[in-house]
């Protein structure tokens, strides 16, 4: 883990952007803690350059409550090389998409399951690099999408210990089987009225979590509009967790 | 309003028991304000000697936190004369529960809405009253089940600003054409495996109501086992809509 660049905000959060070989990642940090801060693996869909607004509004957020925040570019992602055989299966989407046919779970599979496969690693090797840092320890939450990276995560990833999970994006059915292994607390965001979103799957997706803690909290404002008041619930949900 | 008892506990909220006319009642005070508090009108499925416990917390975290609470005893319950044909429609929903069959809808609608229509003019002249008490002012939110009399009262008394609604009660169909008028913020909070009580008909219902700003908290433990970090949720959701 290499640190390409530094800024410093006026409430004390310290963002660092980072590289884990070929990965690029950003850190964010609280400005004094006492003691280790707990971590949040930042979830997205993908495209830093594109997401950093977004990510560095919830990640700073958290910062200013304590927390060390951290997220890293997806495969095939942002300024990572692009993967063929994803790019096919996203073309496939939109097609189906904008012909407003219903999306085959075939498609969602290719599009998916390989992204998760390749992910969870290189997830895996940056929470190795994150926890090894001076200030930065345990327990550690994952929050955002892609959903689906979240509950495979959840699945094998002991050191996570809570997770907030967006309900935004196709779910494979396999991915549905697996959350029932799922038993950390979790909180999970469906926006009620997301147009390109499946409300029925994402409601069959939180009744399939295994977790004896599991909360959904739905929404209206579309796919984006996420109301900010659910920023100051996942940062409580975490501080029962994580503190 | 006459006022028949009064405690005050150590937090300095005042408990007070009140009767408006025939219908017993209680009122909680937070110990001191600068401003007229903001009131709580604290809903339940009727039985105030049997639900004190419950409410009385309720009521009391919500004083704590500088809301003044209120509830009234409902008709047909507690210490208020039956009421011959709700306890023949009682009767015939306990007897379709313990068969194990469907509830009728014409079971429901004998239940609930008449307790509705003598209900509602209650809580109103419960309101007149109370908002005429030195140090309780407006808005008005109103918290709890039963939740037909919340969307009916949300729909009908232009002082209520807000809803915190329990989904954990049978809710006629014309109640839920009744709420797609609503049209004030609600929070609705469902048991995801309250074993009494129908999930799809109460996310049914959420998707109904009319309202712009509705969020839904569903979670697990059962029909009584609300966690209890929803009380806290309930306060800042009444202080973002109330103070």
């Amino acid at each position: 883990m290499q640190f390409t660049s530094e800024q410093r905000f006026d409430d004390g959060v310290l963002e660092r952007a980072f590289t884990l070989g070929e990965i690029p990642g950003l850190l964010w940090t609280p400005g004094s803690v006492a003691a280790p801060a707990p971590l949040i693996l930042v979830g997205h869909p993908g495209g830093l350059p594109t997401m950093y607004p977004r990510l560095a509004a919830r990640a700073r957020h958290a910062a200013a409550e304590g927390f060390a925040a951290a997220t890293i570019e997806l495969p095939g992602s942002g300024d990572r090389p692009r993967i063929a055989a994803a790019e096919q299966a996203r073309a496939d989407l939109l097609r189906a998409l904008r012909a407003g046919e219903p999306v085959a779970d075939e498609i969602v599979d290719r599009l998916v399951l390989p992204l998760v496969d390749e992910a969870v690693p290189e997830w895996q090797a940056a929470l190795d690099a994150l926890l090894a840092l001076p200030g930065i320890g345990g327990p550690v939450g994952y929050s955002g999408g892609v959903i689906s990276l979240g509950v495979r995560l959840a699945v094998v990833e002991p050191r996570i210990s809570a997770a907030l999970l967006f309900a935004g994006s196709f779910v494979p059915r396999s991915i549905v089987e697996e959350a029932r292994r799922v038993s950390i607390p979790l909180q999970v965001l469906l926006q009620w009225d997301d147009e390109g979103n499946d409300r029925q799957q994402a409601l069959d997706l939180f009744d399939a979590f295994g977790s004896e803690q599991k909360t959904l909290h739905a929404n209206m404002g579309g796919h984006t509009g996420v109301p900010w008041f659910e920023g100051d619930a996942g940062n409580r949900f975490f501080a029962r967790h994580l503190k």
